[in-house]
C-alpha cells in the first residue's frame, strides 16, 4: 500500500532544483509521486517501501541534503 | 573576428542556472564560447556578428533578464 512521507531538502534555489529533486526522486524504486515545494524546501514522496536513506542518497548525488 | 561581450544577467540562483544559462546563449548564432560567473552573475560571450537582441531573447526564454 502506498504511503506518503515528506522531506525538507536544503538548498533548493530555483525551478531548476525543482525539477532536479523531482528528477532524483521520481527515479527511486517504489516512488510513484513526487511532489517538491520551492517556497516551503520540501519534497513530497509516494510510494511503497520507501527508503529514507536511498532518498538521502539520492538527494546528495543531485546536491541536496536534507535540512 | 571574434569578439567578446559580457552581460550582466538577473535570476541566477544555481549551477542549475549556470547550465542553462550557458546552454541558451551558446546555441545562438556565431557563438564560439560562453562562460558564465554565477557569483558575479555575469555571462561572457564570444563570438562572431554578436546579436545583444538575441542575447536578450535567449535570456528570456531561459527565465532570465539582463540585470
Amino acid at each position: 500500500m502506498s504511503e506518503q512521507r515528506t522531506y525538507e531538502v536544503a538548498g533548493m534555489s530555483c525551478e531548476h532544483c525543482v525539477a532536479a529533486v523531482g528528477a532524483a526522486l521520481g527515479d527511486l524504486p517504489g516512488v510513484e509521486r513526487v511532489e517538491v515545494d520551492l517556497a516551503a524546501g520540501r519534497a513530497a514522496v509516494t510510494g511503497v517501501q520507501l527508503d529514507d536513506a536511498a532518498v538521502t542518497a539520492a538527494l546528495a548525488e543531485a546536491g541536496y541534503t536534507l535540512a
